[in-house]
């Protein structure tokens, strides 16, 4: 019994957590790992070290794939190009992944599908910042933004003056930096986001919307669904998040990360095409996982159910930890907790854990999801 | 950052479903596979190949593990004693294992525990199963078992004459076959089963009990909570597998399979000291599934939450299939339907994999269950 393989490039916690959704649906997973004791590795028997960007590399673990897929956007587009043009199903495609690959891409695209954006320029030179800056409406302000590379909060930048990027617009000149953009800086109320899968064959389906709470630049805290959303509000966010998934030939799964503003308005704030810290909520909440899903998408299998399967999830990360084994913290931990740990060495601020609850009372499920971080983290007192 | 290990004798799909479990809490699992693509060497990193009783295999599964446990019960008890006594964390231990191992062990012991067992004898001799036929209150039936080896229906016969058993005691006589025991042909209404976890400091938590339905032996479906229960009789099945798990000291998960008597009254058919058959619902049903919960038992860790997250859960097992490949099945299968395969070559009966549906309105979940299983065994119409 041959089951199929899903080959996977990126050995962090996202290709980690597909493994006991491969391993529920039978498949072989294979994943293209940056070394042995990574996180993914650990737990998946087939696990090749290599490099994203290296074709021999990815051509072994091509080598009798059903398909190809991400954990993260940083592959060379012309190799998927490339083996595409072969006959390799390759999900999401080159075509479509650019627009996660490159903000300029994105914010050109988005704006021509009518996709509310944050106003927005692609920058060739600091003279260009000063000219967004100066056109801002209220404070004289800006978020700078490398079109590429960047992630977690890396590669942004608030900015009150042009010279505040200077480094940045001398390596894009010297072609050692990516091209920059910016954006305004958004007065947004709180922070939503809208979670799509899409198959091939053109099947969509989208998670309730959620309410996500950034620290640094970071994913920390996430609520499913969004708590006190307006029903047209949320409607619009799902019609967003299928409208992107459509307009760009999304495969697998889409997270579209949206400002929610004053009057109840939503701007598209970044994309990623693959499962996204914004769904960890799903594994415990759902019916069906993101992980499970981003699979059956890559497959073109049907798509899952995606109701919660609670009136309240929240998700929690463990960003950083006091301890130096996270293990020891399992006998700490509320019987009602689900703990997610991704077998990382301990450095601070990086994302070591999550910790996911349920239940019927938003105020008792946060807490206890507060509770168990912050006790991973090795800290006495809850945040 | 060392993760605990944990080491597990035997590689089929129970060993396979503890692999999520252990991704999720960051444990090393450490799998002893009879062969190298045994269901749980497919997605098991640590998975050296070896025989159970081979005590040079046991040794080196055993090496930096944090405690010992299994998957099924066929490990010489010798063997794990020895082990225990160098200070290897043994879960369940030989003492309680034994109860698992030997049907005549098990009901002396659950007799003298005042648990409430089927009208038993030992057989010496074909004229003690005569013995036993003649004092059968009702019809002159028995079930004769194996003491030991038996398992799914195997080595156990049901006879209306003790010749029917000859050639067992003629093995049992010339000590290639294992000793006997007879039960009573119990009349009962339908089978239950509690699932109950117990850790070495004594900590105790059971699921809801279920109805389970046996085909030929084998466990085909089960539904979580067992429908129209009698709380009383609920009750006295929790009752039940607690006294069996602390009577005979059991950790981790132990099952306790029940006959339901016209009155409502209970025998207690089967125990079996590891995940279970009849537990499989709780992984997409309850908030801890049990092959969580056994890692959790056997490293001493606090026992998970073990609530229903639904009204109904019913799982349907797949018992061989006309297809060659079950990962065919998956685009014909319903988007609220959790399947669960194993890896496993296709053979007559096999357990192959199982289904499970969640939900409000049990016939509607039933039938759910019922048909994907069907269509993954590969039949045009449904059970």
């Amino acid at each position: 019994m041959a089951a199929p393989v899903v080959a996977v490039v990126g050995g962090g916690q996202l290709a980690r957590m597909m493994a006991p959704a491969a391993t529920a649906l039978g498949l072989h997973l294979r994943v293209l790992v940056e070394d042995a004791v990574s996180s993914a590795a650990q737990v998946v028997v087939d696990a090749p070290v290599g490099e994203a960007g290296d074709p021999v590399a990815v051509e072994r673990l091509v080598s009798g794939a059903a398909v190809l897929t991400f954990e993260h956007e940083h592959v060379p587009n012309a190799l998927l190009t490339e083996l595409g043009r072969r006959g390799v199903p390759v999900h999401p495609g080159p075509d479509a992944l650019v627009h996660a690959q490159d903000k300029i891409v994105m914010r050109t695209r988005l704006t021509a599908l009518g996709v509310p954006c944050p106003r927005w320029a692609a920058l060739d030179s600091a003279a260009d910042l000063d000219r967004f800056l100066d056109a801002a409406p209220g404070e004289r302000a800006a978020v700078v933004k490398t079109a590429r590379g960047g992630y977690d909060g890396k590669g942004v930048r608030v900015v009150r003056d042009a010279a505040e990027a200077a480094d940045w617009f001398s390596a894009a000149a010297a072609g050692t930096g990516a091209p920059l953009l910016a954006e305004e800086l958004v007065p947004f109320t709180r922070e939503l986001a809208v979670l799509v899968a899409r198959t091939p064959s053109g099947e969509v389906r989208t998670w309730p919307v959620v309410e996500s709470v950034q620290r640094d630049g970071v994913c920390a805290e996430v609520t499913a669904p969004a708590p006190g959303l307006d029903p047209a509000t949320a409607a619009e966010a799902d019609r967003i998040g299928r409208t992107v998934a459509e307009g760009l030939g999304v495969t697998g799964v889409l997270a579209v990360e949206l400002f929610e503003l004053p009057d109840g308005g939503l701007l598209v704030n970044e994309l990623a095409m693959r499962p996204h810290n914004s769904g960890h909520w799903t594994i415990d909440g759902a019916v069906t996982s993101q992980f499970e899903q981003h699979l059956r998408a890559v497959l073109d299998l049907p798509l899952g159910a995606t109701e919660a399967r609670a009136p309240w999830t929240v998700m929690v990360n463990v960003l950083g930890s006091a301890r130096e084994s996270l293990t020891d913290a399992l006998p700490l931990i509320d019987p009602q907790v689900k703990v997610h740990l991704y077998g990382k060495a301990v450095r601070p601020g990086r994302k070591l854990g999550h910790v996911t609850v349920t239940g019927d009372d938003l105020t008792a499920v946060r807490e206890r999801a507060r509770v168990a971080a912050a006790l991973i983290r090795g800290e006495e007192e809850t945040a």
